[in-house]
C-alpha cells in the first residue's frame, strides 16, 4: 500500500510541515485577532483538527502518515517497519516540522525561527502529555483496528478534544514540539522544555501502544 | 463480536474514565481561559463531542462502548446481556469516572477529588436531565436500526447539541454524574444533586427505549 | 421503506418537536449565557446542525424524516406520497414545532408559550427566507440523487452555513417558522411576521426544487 | 459521469453563486453582530466550510464541482477536459461570483456591488496565497486517489483550516476573489489588489498539483 521510499518521506515532510504550518499559523492568526485565550485557543483548534482529517487521509496511502516519531517508533517497535526506514521517518518528520514554522513565520511577516519564551514545565504537564500520547496511540491502534477508514477522521477529533483536556493543549508529538520550539509566538514551547515533553510524550505513546495491542487484539488478547 | 468480559469490562472502565476526563478536564481548561460563559460552554462541548465519537468508535467492538449505566441498564432490559454483566459494566463505569476526575485534576494541578458545591436542582433542571437521556436513548436506537457504523457519530452530536439546548446541559449518564460531583469545578454537581439527576436519567432512557423499540422496530411496530 | 403511517406521523411529530426544542432551547441557553449575538448566533447553529443530522438519520427510515412542510409539499407535488398523507403530515409537523416550544419553555422555566416581540420582516428578510428554502432543496434533491446515506449531513451543513450567510438566519420551515412565534426568546419572530416567511418559504423551496429537478436529472435534464 | 454542457455550466455558475453568497454574506452577518475580529473570522469559516462540502457533493456529479478557475485550469493541463470547455467553465464561475455577491448584498440590504477598500497586498499576503492554493490542489489531487466519496469534506475541511493558517484567510480561488472585489465588507479585498492574488493562486495551484503528481501517481512516480 505504501510507496517508494523517497515518496515516503516527502510525503512525512510535506505532511509534517503543513501540519506545524497549520498549527503555528493559525495560532498567531488567532492571537492577533483576539484578546480572549479561550478563543484563540478554539482558532488554533479548528485548524489543527481540520488539516490532521485531510493530511492523513491523502497521505495514508502513501507513507502512512504518522507525521509523528512517536508513532512511526511505535510501528517499528511492532515490525512493521524497519528500523532504518523508522529514523529516515523521523529525520523527514523533524525536518518538515521546522520548515513548517519557518513557512508560517514567512507567512505572517516574521524572522524565519525564533526561540521560544514560553514556559510549558512541571509534572502536570508532563503527565498532560503522557496522556496526550497515550490516548493518540490508543485512538490509532483501536482506530485501525475498528475503522480503518475512519482513522483520519478519529485522529482529528481526538486532538480537538485533547488541546482542551489535557493541561498542556496536547503537543503530543516530538517533531511538532521541537518545531514549536522555534516559534516565539502563541504555539510556542521553550527549548529548554522540550526534552521532558519528548520523554512524556514516547512514555505515554508507548503505553498506549501496550494497552492497545492487548485492548483491540482480534484473539480476545489471548495473543 | 463482542470480547471476553476482563476486556469489555476494562474498555468500559477506560471510556468512561477518558470521556470524564475530557468533560472535567476541558471544563477546567475553559473556565481558566476566558469570562465569557458561552465561550466556556463551547470549550466544555467541543471536546465532549468529539471525544464520545473517538471512543465509541474503538471501543464499541471491544464493550459496545456505552460507558453509561443508562444505556447498560436498557441492554440488559431487553436481554441483549446478562444481569450479572450489566451491574459489572456500571461498576466499571462508575470506577472509571471517578478515575477519570481523578485524572484531570492530576493534569490540572489540583487535589484528586474535591466535592462541587455546583447546585443543580429543580423541576427543570429534572426534566431537562428527563429529556437528554431521553434523546439519547432514541438516538442509539434509531441509529443502532438506521445506520449503525454511524452511531458513534449520532452520539457525539448528539450530545453537542444537547449541552446546548437542555438546561441542565445535559449529563445523561449516571457514571458521568457521580463523577462529576467529586469535582468543584466548570462541570460539578453538588454531591447532594446526584440522585435526582439520575433518577431522571434512568426514567428518561427508559422512556426513550420504549418508544424506540415501537418507533423503530422493523416490522411496523405490531410486535 | 417508510412504515405505517401511525409511525410516520409519530416520527415527524416527534423529530419536529426535537428539532425546535434544540432550536429554542439553544437559543434561550447560548442568549442567557453571553453578551455578544455572534457567539449566541453560534451557541445556536451548531446545536442545530447536529441534531439535524441526528434526527434525520434516524428517522429517515421511519416517515423521511422531513420535518418541514414545505419539504413535504414538495414531494406531495412530485407525486412521491398523495396529498392526504402530505397533509396529516404537515399537522404533525405543526403540532410537533408548537410541543418542541413548549418543552423548551418547560426546561428552562418558562411559561408554556409567549408569543414573540421580535420584528423579522422587510423585503431583505423575505429574499433571505426564499433563498434559504431555495437551498435546502437544492440540497436535499440534489443530495438524494448524488450521495443518499450523505443527506443528513448535507442538510445540516446546509442550516449551520445558513444561519449566517442568510440575513434572516435560515429559518426555512413553517413549522419552525410557527413553533418560533410562540416564544419571545432568541429564536422568536413576531406572529405577524409569519405569514410572509411561509410564503417566502414555499416560493424558494418550489423554485429549488424546480430548479433541482433539472439540474440533477439522470438523463442529462431533457425530461 | 458528467451531464451535459449547459447544465455543467449552470452548475458551476450556481455553485460559486453560493459559495460566494456563502462567504460574503456570512462576513457581514459575523461582522454586524460582534466586535471581536476572531469571533467575526469563526463566523465566517465554519458557514465557508460547511457549504464548500454540501455544494461539492451535490453538483460534483453534474459539473465536476470546481467553481474555481484554477482548479478548471488545472484539470484542463491535465487534458482531463477541452480548452474550450475550461474557458466556458471560468466564465461561468465568474459569473456566478460575481452574481453571489450581488445576491449576499440584496439580503443583506446593501447596494448590489461595492468596490472594497480592503488592502490585501504584500509579499506576505502572495505567499500566503500561494500556500492556500498549492494545498488546496494537493487536497483534492490526492483525495481523489484516496478516498474520492471524501473529496467534498476534505476540501471543506482544507479551506476551514487555511483561513486560520494562512496570512491572507485563504481565498484560494480566482472567481471568489473578483466577486469579493465587489463587496466592502468583512471578505472584500481592493479591486488593485487582485490580479496579484489571482497570479499567486494559479503560481500556487500548478505547484500542488505539480506536486501531488508525483506523489500521488499510482505507479511510485515514475510515470
Amino acid at each position: 500500500m505504501t510507496a517508494d521510499l523517497p515518496r515516503s518521506l516527502a510525503a512525512e515532510a510535506l505532511g509534517t510541515m503543513l501540519l506545524v504550518a497549520a498549527v503555528v499559523g493559525s495560532g498567531i492568526m488567532a492571537d492577533r485577532l483576539t484578546d480572549d485565550p479561550a478563543l484563540a485557543l478554539l482558532g488554533n483548534t479548528l485548524p489543527t483538527g481540520a488539516i490532521l482529517v485531510v493530511l492523513i487521509t491523502v497521505l495514508g496511502p502513501v507513507s502512512g502518515a504518522h507525521m509523528n516519531p512517536a508513532v512511526t517508533l511505535v510501528f517499528a517497535l511492532r515490525h512493521e517497519m524497519p528500523a532504518r526506514t523508522a529514523l529516515a521517518y523521523g529525520a523527514a518528520q523533524v525536518a518538515g516540522g521546522i520548515a513548517g514554522t519557518v513557512l508560517a513565520h514567512a507567512m505572517f511577516g516574521l524572522a524565519p525561527v525564533d526561540p521560544s519564551g514560553t514556559a510549558r514545565t512541571g509534572a502536570d504537564q508532563w503527565l498532560a502529555e503522557g496522556v496526550a500520547a497515550f490516548g493518540l496511540l490508543l485512538t490509532i491502534v483501536g482506530g485501525l483496528r475498528a475503522a480503518p477508514a475512519a482513522v483520519p477522521w478519529l485522529v482529528g477529533l481526538y486532538i480537538t478534544a485533547a488541546y482542551w483536556f489535557t493541561a498542556s493543549t496536547s503537543f503530543a508529538n516530538p517533531a511538532v514540539t521541537i518545531a514549536r520550539a522555534l516559534t516565539d509566538t502563541f504555539a510556542g514551547i521553550r527549548p529548554a522544555d522540550v526534552p521532558a515533553f519528548v520523554a512524556a510524550q514516547v512514555a505515554g505513546a508507548l503505553a498506549g501502544a501496550a494497552l492497545g495491542r492487548w485492548l483491540f487484539a482480534p484473539d480476545g488478547g489471548r495473543r
